[in-house]
This record gives structure tokens, sequence and C-alpha cells, in this order.
């Protein structure tokens, strides 16, 4: 049996979930399916869930919310009427909108049965289709599901009683559609997951029931080795493991969530991501485990926004918890650092600059020169971070030598280079404005 | 003015002392002289100090210390005869040893008394020579040369008061002979430095009496850029700046103790290391600052007995504190780490392997097991590290390249590349078995 997952481009109208439903229908193992809300038709389309969140707004603050109520109907009753259906479907959106808007209790509780519509419609929708087509599909409430969370408004989290009950789904005769993105506090108050989350449904479901696969289907055939923003026509990747993907997610790589996947993970369920519109393609394999293949490096990834902070103190390496006392300062801050390399008289630490205001700046720096009483310390912002991801890459004589020459022939100078620490991959810190150049020339050194 | 210090091979016995007198006399500027302790005479000969720590240990221990007594007395007075000097010279040194073995208090203060006869003793013969050969010397006790010190026998720590008065040594006339090694505590005890602390002296003199420069006598012509039991004839380094010079001491170069020159570094004094049996060559110069030249890197050092322990833990980089309770433990267990780099879901530590025993290993992985729950934690012994050191390496582009080109042409593995966070130097990790080979490779791509 496989858990199939379909993403908001996937459902966005009508035109999409026929390419679904056919899809559905092409393989009896997929009995159970996850879906997002409808998401963007063109580019300058607005997604349902940000429609809906601007009309719980509008109705918290008491303003007119009127349009923004109807659009989102409108949008919900095209695609109806596209595909043909019962308007009961409608009637029945229409019902748990108004059901939403006036939930009690606090705000946050409220936003999410609101946000939660476009999963909940989406899943209704489909399963009406897939009716109307002669499948035997039935929509099921995450309540009814198990998907037991946290009361964490926004940010739900899976309770482990919830697998239990997920896997007597098997019991259930048909295909099962079940909207993403929520679940049910113990209290049975609704709770939405954080954004993305219907990937987490869909993971939850796959690890629930022990799927065989869990299938992730998106707008792209597969990962690319590379940004084929930076790179033209970049190498597909047909089959990485988790720490690999878990690598490229890191930088910058968004094909999906990966912490999205983790229970997916915990059971070493195969994850494939594929194509709606061209679900003939292979698709990418994400695995627990793979062979050793000759190619060692799977793909290059990298990130802009980093930020690094760098100290100097005579003899810091015979200071018993120098080191310590840096990250500690740090944490205080509330910043979570990324790496800290160290020297013996100096030590970096490198993170995200998107918090770290002048303000911040100025006091982690006052902080370091008065706790520490370093002899320099100072801050590098606008770094970019490479990661050359691939198992077995640490065992390969002659990939970090690859690496550094690609950097040299694009004229690149390295800031930062951190190898070792990670099994699967390298680290490299650049100037983030010569990140193009420099990950098109590994790029040649290593796929072409 | 000059300090100029004379290591244990200087003064050995008369022929070395004989140059040592040469020397001074060569030059008006050096007036303020620090002299070791004989050393060595050929290379199964046991150094002065530790014939005094026996006869120190006999004595204490209620054993037959004659035979020790004498062997020190012989291996002065054959000095004294050799050089032809008054043998008052012996009387004093005679009496100095009768006070010592009588010091009142703690053992350690009277080993400390009795290990720093070595020093004293060739300050005496010195300054006797040289009064000899028709030079205005005299023979300046620490305490009347103003080295105040902590009062922690076997570790003294020099007080910061100390520098004010040895400034006012300028108003003696004449060569000044100090013994190095041994200070007096405020209350007038003897107390003597860490091993090797004539180099400290020597320091502590220079930086006191604000000399144009300190040198540093022993017996090779320079600082080599590679293990000369290595790389055969390596080339020689003629000017290295202070942090150079900690980078490689850091990884076994031990030419001399690097902390002990922090209180001349402090002082911006360039450092020369010269050969007392070669003394016309140019030696090595180590200043705080040195003009950038072509060539980035000065020396390749080299260490063993290095341990990695390396951690994983799924979304490590996401719990804010993972680091700093890393490190936490390891200062709770009373170790020192050398390097911390870490990845997404991983994180290593690097430390010295000296005090590391299968017990405290034990408790260090169980620790971390029950505190951090993370996924794996393995050890690594055996670890070798390069430090590829330079002055303004970081920004050179392409000095990765060929330095990770010499590991792969020597066939060997790069288990760890550290690069950024010190700006003189990139740091490699192998395995120690394949140390050789990748310093040959390292040195034949940067030196020929």
């Amino acid at each position: 049996m496989k858990v199939a997952k379909f993403g908001g481009s996937s459902v966005a109208n009508a035109e999409q979930l026929t390419k679904v439903g056919n899809i559905i229908r092409s393989d009896q193992d997929r009995k159970f399916i996850v879906v997002s809300a409808p998401g963007k038709r063109f580019s300058d389309d607005i997604k349902m869930t940000d429609m809906l969140i601007a009309l719980g707004t509008a109705y918290h603050n008491g303003e007119a919310y009127e349009e923004n109520l109807s659009s989102v109907k409108n949008r919900f009753s095209e695609i109806i009427e596209e595909l043909k259906l019962d308007l009961s479907v409608l009637d029945e959106i229409e019902h748990s909108i108004k059901s939403a808007l006036s939930v009690e209790g606090p705000l946050e509780s409220r936003m999410d049965a609101i946000k939660a519509i476009g999963e909940d419609s989406s899943a209704k929708i489909l399963s009406a289709y897939l009716t109307d087509q002669g499948l035997p599909a039935f929509y099921i409430n995450p309540q009814e599901a198990g998907i037991i969370v946290s009361n964490e408004p926004g940010n739900a989290q899976i309770l482990p009683e919830s697998f239990d009950k997920i896997y007597s789904l098997h019991e259930k005769e048909g295909i099962l559609v079940i909207p993403g993105f929520f679940g049910y506090s113990k209290e049975g108050n609704l709770v939405t997951f954080s954004r993305g989350g219907s990937d987490i449904t869909g993971s939850i479901i796959a690890a629930g029931v022990k799927a065989e696969m869990y299938e992730n289907f998106t707008d792209v055939d597969s990962v690319y080795s590379v940004n084929p923003n930076i790179v033209r026509n970049p190498k597909e990747i047909t089959i990485l493991t988790y720490k690999e993907m878990r690598e490229l997610s890191y930088a910058g790589f968004s094909v999906f969530h990966d912490e999205a996947l983790i229970p997916a993970f915990r059971e070493k369920i195969p994850v494939c991501i594929k194509n709606t519109n061209n679900p003939e393609a292979p698709g990418t394999l994400v695995v627990a485990e793979k062979e050793a293949s000759e190619k060692c490096v799977v793909g290059i990834a990298s990130d802009t926004g980093f930020c690094s902070l760098y100290v100097s103190k005579f003899l810091m390496n015979r200071e018993i918890g120098f080191g310590r006392k840096l990250l500690n300062i740090f944490e205080d801050e509330g910043i979570s650092f990324e790496h800290a390399p160290s020297g013996i008289d100096d030590m970096s630490v490198i993170f995200r600059d998107k918090r770290f205001t002048a303000e911040k700046e100025n006091s982690v720096v006052n902080r370091i020169k008065e706790e520490l009483r370093v002899d320099t310390v100072s801050i590098h912002r606008d770094l970019a971070v490479i990661m050359v991801v691939g198992e077995g890459l640490v065992n390969t004589i002659g990939v970090a030598e690859k690496a550094t020459s690609a950097f040299a022939k694009a004229g690149v100078n390295i800031e930062m280079i951190n190898q070792g620490s990670s099994e699967v991959s390298m680290m490299f810190g650049i100037n983030a404005s010569e990140i193009d150049k420099a990950i098109q020339s590994l790029y040649t050194s290593f796929f072409e």
C-alpha cells in the first residue's frame, strides 16, 4: 500500500484534479491520499491558504469580509462546476466555512479552523470526483483518521498514540482521501501544523499505516543535483538517502520540508518525489540506505543569508570552557548557531543572519568582549554556504581536491571549509556575491 | 639593547661557554644575558636539571644521596677547571647546594630550590668567565632583577608589578647575567617556572627592559618549514609572525615553548632564534607583523596523538544549546578540546588523547548518550593533525586546492578539513599512519 500526497499545484483546478484522478486510478496500491489546499494556477494567483488567512483576519478585525468570503467560495465552486460534481459538495464546504468563522475561544484556534478549510475542501472535492469517476473513495476527517496532536495552534506536534489509531485505517474499504495540514487535540480542537504541513500529514499517515512507499506529488519531475536557477538543465537525482536529502534541504533545496519527513524516515519508508504533470517520469527516490555507487557526490546545494562571527584570543586553546562560554552567549541571546569551527587561538561561529539585527549584534559583541576578554571580535555578513553532498564522500580520496580546484578555477576565494564533521557533506563558505560562478564551476567538475 | 638567552646545549661545557663568550663580546647591545642549566653534551648525557631532581628526590626519601651530590659538583667543577676560573666560583655553588638542601617548609619548595641550582650556577660561571675575559659582567639574582612570581612551586606565574622593577636594570652598568627558570615570591621564596622556563625568564626580561630584540640561542640554525625528520634538508624560515609561530608550535614544532614568549609578544619585541654553534647564520626572526610576501605558506606542522569524537542526532541544528551541552560534558570531564566542527545533524570534537583513558572514554560516551540522546556516538583514535600555516593564506585563491591535491597525490584520505576559523592556517586531519607521505607531498607542493 502506498500513501500519495498531492501538493497545492496538483489540486489547483479541475484540470489538475483530473490528472490526480488518473494517477490514483493507475495504481491500485494508492489507497491513502493526502491533499493540500488549492495552490497557484498561474504565477500571480493567490493560494487558497492566503485567501483564507485574509478572510480570517478581516473577520477578526471586524472589517468587511464579504468579498474575501465570496472569493473563497467562488474558487471552490469553479472547481466543482468544472468537474461537474453534485453541488452538495459546495454546500458542505460553505457549511464548514460558517462553522470555522463561529469557532469560540482564542483567535489562534479560530484562525486554525479557517486555514484548515483549504485542505479539508480539497479532500471533499477529490473524494466526490473519484466517486463520480466510479472509484470507491471516501473523505476521512483527520480526527477520524486518528491524527491526535498537541494543542499548539499553527505548530501542532503529532502525539505518539496517533500511530496505532492510524494503522487501523487499513480496516477501511476503498480509497481514503484525507486533508493535510491539521489534526485534532485530545480535547477535540482543530489544530494546524506549521506551514507546508500537508507534507507532515502525508508522512504521518505513511508511518502510521506502515506504507510500502510515500509518494509526494508536486510539479517537478525530480530533485535536481543543483539549483536550476543557477545551472541550466541540471542532472536529475534518481536516488538519494535521507541524510543526503537533509544536507541538501539545509542549504536551499526546497522541494519539500525535510522535517516533515521525520515520521516516514523513522519507519524507514521510501519517499518518492513525483510530478503530477508527468507521472511517467521515475521521480526521485529518497531512501534510508542505498548501494554504494561510484559517483559519491549526488548534489550541490547553496544558500545565502549567513553570517560569521570571528573571535581570537591568545592561548584560547588552553582555556578550558572557552568554546562553551562563547556558545552559551549565543544560546542566551536566542541565536541558533550552525557551525562553530575553531583554531588554536581563534574560533568562528556561523549562523543565519535573518534575526541578527544591528542591536543584537551590538549586544553579542559587547558580551563577548566583556565576558570572554578576547583580543579581537569581528562580524562578516553576506556569507553564502555551499554544501557538496554525497554518501561516502568522506572516504573518497580526491573529492576535496576536485571541489577546491573548482573554486580556484572560478577565481573564488574560499573563506571557510568544514569537512569531516558530517559524513555525507563538505561545507564551504564564500562571499554571497560569488555564489553563481562557484556553483557553476562545481557543477562542471562533479557532473559534466 | 638586546636580551640574549642561551639554552642548555649552549652552556653544557667549557667549549660551548667559550662560544657564548664570543657571541656576547661580538655585539655590545647584548647587555642582558639569561642562561639555562647545562644540557646534554652527547646524546646519552644527563641534563643538569635531571641530576638535581635525582639528588633532591634521594635526599627527601632519606636515601644515600652522596653520589648524586658529587656528580653535580663534578659536572660544575669540570666546567670551571676547563675555563680556568677561580675556584671560588665552585665554593659559591657548593654553598648554594647546601642551602637548597636545607630549605625548610614543604617538599615542593625545597625541590624548587634544588632544581634552580642548575641555572643559578650557569649564570655564576658565565659571569665569572666573562669577567675573566675582560668583560664587565655581573651575576644578577632573579630577586635582585625583580622577577616576582606567584607562590606556585614548579608553575610560577610572573606578577605584573615585576616589569617596572625589571626596567630599572637599565641603570646597572655592564653585562648582566641572570639565571633563567626561577623567580621569587613576595614572601621571598624561590619558585620555579614550568619546565623549559629559561625561555620564560628571557621573555620576561626582554619585556621588562623593553629590549629591541630577544635573541634565543639554541643549537639549530633556524626554524625549518617542516619537520626535518620527515623531509630531508627542508627550507629554513627566515621570518615568521607570532601567530604563525603559535600555529606551528601547536602541531609539533618544538624549537621552544611558544607560551614562554607571551611577555615578549605583548610588548611586540622581535624574537630571533639563533645557533650558538653557528652565530653567523641569520637565524629565524619572529615578529608581530611582517610585509605581505608572495609565498603565503611559511611552514607545515604535524602532530599525532589526537582523537575525535563524532556524534549525530537527527535535527541537531534545530536544538538550541546542543553544541554547548556537548562541550560542557568535555569541560566537566576536564578535557580541553581543540576543535569542534559541526554539520547539520553531526558534530565532532577533536582533542588530544593523552589523558583520554578507556575509563574516561566510557564515562564521556555514556553521558553523551544519556544526556544528549544522540543517534550515534563514535570515537576515532590515532588521528594526526596537519597545519598548513601562513599569514594571508585565507585570502589567497587556490591554496586549498594546492593542499588537497597534495593529499590526493599521496593517496591519503582527508578525514577532516578546518579552514577559515584561523586566519593563518588550514587544518587537516588524517590517519596517523599516513603522516609521513602526506607531509612529504605537501612539502613538495608548497616548497619545491
